[in-house]
């Protein structure tokens, strides 16, 4: 008999269709009206709002200041940067005129064109280059650490919730050095912001290393990834860090005066993530029960589940679970205080609801639990029918170790899926058995470790033979030198390539 | 002798330059090069983050939910509120094409019109609303409150850095109701936070009530706004709360089945404060030093400014000083913990510079204190010169005692000036003199509670004549009726008028 899961559909019946329905059931966001545009619901918000919290945090800690500057740009600073403007020409939104008007059908149209028309930002190097250019004159301006909570607009054809949207919500570190020297451990000091936040708050295990010269960001002198992977073994760019060297600096007149008294152009870093973080954690953790939710992200951490079926019971069972719900309120867990819903709804499905919302811990209580004093447990990393009794008092005084020891086992078990799946493939013949199957909604094969000559026209081939890009560099094979599997010549190490999403 | 002033100009001399001169001198914010729009500098930012946190606690505990809709509005939807469309037409910003490519010299233009275009979100009734239509089946489903934190754009011909700007950051809240009455005490739950807050956390005074027909919000039914007082005695509409009645649901489809099984349309409100608030703040609390921060706002609450000009005891001077920071800093107050910036810089204004930002407490430590193992504290509420030396032990163990006494002082200061200035007017003749001069740049004479027959044309003509609204129909005189002092007619209650913002 096939086992019954929450959902509708399975991962391995429809992973696409899967994802979409995980976002669906527990109500994350949902699609908008506006081309690409998605609509994030308050329990998708709410994860958004605690990695908001638990980024900014740390980026407190490497000196970091929040700013924020204008939504529009002027077309005439996204010129500055050639290779940047390049990069974001072709899915801008571009705002050209002042007012509405109504036409003779009384239909709305746009009225008062701007002299100069402004793009909606799609980043905002060249808007905050302009003021750093300004802020910034002496060596002891220095360094500048500057972050910006925004919304940005890039618009896609091929859209996905969280993943991929038109308008996203992310944010932008942008920072200025004296030195190339500092902007770059800057730049690799943010990236292991990143990472380890993904491991320790996540439980999202990655692969980080520099992108390749094609796969950079428009501008970057240096674009640093990590790079994570979803249950179909495609491979996820969850951040990037990128350094800038003095290509921006130059452009926008960001310079300063030295030590030295002498004039020189500064050396500036920027680096972001955005609600993708969110698709991320949905396609490494969620099952076909829908979403699971690492504790230290999720907005709520405890249902309580009271069973009033028993009609003479039914209001002591409501104050003991009120009274629970209370008790645990006043902990915290990593910096939040323990968040409890009572979910005395008439619905016959709370169970199952809350399953697929991801929530960690499940509690049920009835006449029962109330007069042995326990509680009934689910854990969200477990099988949703294992459940157990537990004297209350040993719940109230275990819950957090419970909480780490969830967010340890969803970690493991990423951890897991990632190892098993990355594979060292040392010849073309190999490599292209490895990755042939490429059809619409098909899964990938995992990611390949390979020697590569380092020659951007190879990898242009193998992207188009195979869908397959170099991901990065991974710091964990640099300096390993061997051959090139495809050409036999000197590799300095191996890249990491898969399909990406 | 003419007193001294940290700033270049007094609030005397020149009102309008010397709000901008407090702004630009405490690094809050700057002109961008985007028509009508401002930088927030960390230091306004860090305000404005301490201002959400506040009203995003007070809003959970009246059952509300963060969630992120679009940014962009689709014309059609704008369209389908007739008085709502009119109110923002001639102020959008509207996007109409996709892409941008190079023209025949290079210059980037506008490419890939869009089939329909958008409007930038001046406000978000409609996008809301057309969720709300789907989200809302059945009474169960009520109430509904959902809040988004964002940014909107208005284009303003006449800005005014925080107070009125293009583009601005803010919060609204969008509810709906089964029941009038219920969404009319919503609408006035949620005023009572923001005034709440405003006096509690903002140490700002305001007078409530519903605005008149012609000042309402495009498509309200009833807007109640709160009003304060600016020190050129001018009013400020610090922020509004509007019930929608039945509007916005009948024209987006808001319908829910009743408990008796009935289809009807729901009751809608909106409600919003933007970072107009800390317009208010620096307008009601700052002086000729510059910016004065109540405490419970303040991003820093202290700086310790180490005077280490013995440099044999430098030493030990900076220690003592790092000592306090890390033994105040694991202390909290109002929820967040006491934030200490050490100011070791080699600036000599170090002082000054913290007045003008307006710090709540500086703090001089050197050898002589740390000899005598005290502080040299001077506090923003009084005179810039009014130091004392005080304890170490006792400065720390009474520290939150003075940063309330500080708010109480700010508070009363505000309130004083609030009380003065309010004039009770009974004719017609005493109306017009009170209000005579209206000077670019004047000072404005105060507000006037004067009885009002309730006739827009009267109110449009009083507009027209000496530049002054009705600002609210203050709960305060509810009820209390009277002669209209401009016709003799009978008045319901006194209306609150004043030159605005």
């Amino acid at each position: 008999m096939a086992k019954k899961h929450a959902l509708s559909i399975t991962r391995e019946e429809n992973y696409s269709k899967w994802y979409l329905e995980v976002i669906k059931m527990a109500e994350l966001a949902e699609n908008s009206p506006v081309r690409g545009c998605m609509t994030i619901k308050p329990w998708g918000l709410g994860i958004w709002e605690n990695i908001k919290k638990e980024f900014d945090k740390q980026f407190k800690t490497k000196g970091v200041q929040n700013a924020y500057f204008p939504l529009l740009i002027p077309l005439e600073y996204l010129q500055k940067e050639a290779e940047h403007v390049e990069g974001f020409a072709t899915e801008t939104a571009v705002v050209t005129h002042s007012k509405l008007e109504k036409d003779e059908n009384g239909k709305l149209v746009p009225a008062s064109p701007l002299e100069e028309p402004y793009v909606v930002r799609p980043t905002s190097e060249m808007i905050i280059g302009e003021a750093f250019s300004r802020w910034v004159n002496s060596y002891r301006d220095l360094p500048l650490c500057i972050n910006q909570w925004a919304n940005v607009m890039r618009w896609e054809n091929r859209t996905r919730s969280f993943l991929r949207t038109s308008e996203f919500l992310w944010q932008e570190g942008h920072t200025v050095h004296a030195t190339a020297k500092e902007a770059e451990n800057y730049t690799m000091q943010m990236l292991k912001v990143y990472t380890d936040v993904n491991r320790d708050i996540l439980a999202i295990p990655s692969i980080d290393g520099p992108k390749s010269e094609s796969e950079k960001f428009p501008g970057a002198v240096d674009t640093y990834t990590f790079e994570t992977m979803t249950q179909e073994l495609k491979a996820l760019q969850a951040g990037t860090s990128h350094f800038l060297g003095q290509k921006f600096s130059r452009s926008l007149g960001i310079t300063f005066q030295s030590e030295e008294g002498k004039e020189e152009f500064a050396w500036t870093t920027s680096w972001g993530v955005s609600t993708r973080q969110i698709g991320g954690l949905i396609a490494t953790h969620s099952d076909d029960d829908g979403l699971v939710l690492p504790p230290r992200v999720a907005p709520s951490h405890i249902v309580i589940i009271p069973m009033l079926k028993n009609k003479e019971k039914a209001e002591a069972v409501m104050t003991y679970c009120q009274e629970l719900k209370a008790e645990l309120e006043e902990m915290a867990y990593y910096g939040n205080a323990i968040d409890v819903v009572l979910d005395d709804s008439d619905s016959n499905s709370r169970s199952w609801d809350w399953v697929r919302k991801g929530i960690p811990i499940r509690l049920e209580i009835g006449a029962k639990e109330l007069e042995q004093n326990t509680v009934f447990m689910a854990r969200r990393d477990k099988d949703a029918k294992d459940k157990q009794t537990i004297d209350k008092a040993e719940f109230v005084s275990t819950v957090k170790s419970i909480l780490d020891d969830m967010h340890n086992n969803i970690y493991a078990k990423a951890k897991q899926l990632l190892e098993d799946n990355v594979k060292r493939i040392d010849t073309k013949e190999e490599f292209y058995k490895f990755f042939e199957k490429d059809e619409e909604g098909a899964r990938a094969p995992g990611f390949a470790l390979t020697h590569w000559n380092g020659d951007a026209e190879l990898e242009a081939k193998i992207k188009e033979d195979l869908g397959v890009t170099i991901r990065c560099l991974p710091f964990s094979e640099a300096g390993k030198e061997g051959l090139c599997a495809f050409t036999g010549e000197p590799s300095k190490q191996r890249a990491l390539f898969a399909r990406a999403y």
